[in-house]
């Protein structure tokens, strides 16, 4: 990805951005401040500016495809694949994909649950960008990596709206995959 | 919306379109022959011609919102709200979003199911467009249309990928709700 000191007013639009995510109590358990991206989605600047800054950060990279997760990250990776001309591929909940998968499981706080990737969607040597709207703790984006490992394509970086920055994902992808993680916004997750 | 003659090679880029549809057999159960939008996904020209399409048909309706349904309306809808540049407003499964909303019941093959959109999210007087990838006999749909009309915005019409054209879908919308209906690809759904 293009370095971010190269983009003009990458802090200020970066905050106008940040400025449309609601913040929601209580949701959704007790205690849970929950981050609410409808509120940038409804915003048709906003959401504007938020698909163009991440088009300028990977325009130049000749990406094949935009990995997007479900259903979140298809808000994002729709119009993103768009703009930057690729293909878009889904990672679903299992059961979802019809062709043949490849499958994931990953912890949640409570259990378990499987990601599932169409085992014919990507080659060996495509270079895609993984996105998805929110990075907590990693799981699901581990998930998400291991399931593109499997098929040989090359990561070129894994781009999240929000970072829960103090909740270790970001130094988890970078650390465990060796993915460089690039987050718009960043909130405190605890 | 736009009157389908004036647009250049429609039927053509329809059929287009509709050559990067997978048809996968006996999914999500035995005898059922699936629809499958993946694949139009993962083919970046197919994936952008569809765009380019359906924002032909709408450019110059001057809409507000494009509401999309939960989760593969998402994937059409977001890159349309970006091409027309219009917010994007979703209604989803039961749960899943964080404001308050307005509910609405429909009936499933066995059982109901719920959708939600957010009470703030339209307006009174908001020119919306709605979206699905596909539509069947309409009970989702039937659904969205309740749910937008409580909040007094102007339903434009109803696009969908793929009418399974005997199924009856179409004609519900326009004859019980008034809506006009565009579909792009047509197929058998018996």
């Amino acid at each position: 990805m293009k370095d971010l000191a190269t983009i003009k007013d990458f802090d200020k639009k970066v905050e106008y951005i940040k400025s449309h995510i609601a913040s929601v109590k209580d949701f959704p358990k007790e205690g849970i401040l929950f981050r609410d991206i409808t509120t940038l989605l409804e915003d048709h600047e906003a959401f504007k500016e938020t698909i163009d800054l991440l088009t300028e950060v990977y325009k130049d990279e000749k990406l094949d495809y935009v990995v997007a997760a479900d259903a979140r990250g298809f808000l994002f990776g729709s119009a993103l694949a768009y703009t930057l001309g690729t293909g878009l591929v889904l990672v679903r909940k299992k059961g979802k994909l019809p062709r043949e998968c490849y499958s994931q499981e990953y912890d949640l706080e409570y259990g378990s649950a499987t990601l599932e990737l169409s085992k014919d969607s990507l080659h060996k040597g495509d270079k895609v960008l993984l996105l998805d709207d929110l990075l907590a703790t990693g799981g699901t984006a581990g998930a998400m990596i291991e399931l593109v490992k499997k098929t040989g394509a090359v990561i070129d970086s894994f781009a999240f709206i929000i970072d829960l920055f103090d909740l270790g994902g970001a130094k988890l992808i970078e650390d465990k995959y060796h993915v460089d993680v690039l987050s718009l916004v960043k909130f405190p997750g605890h």
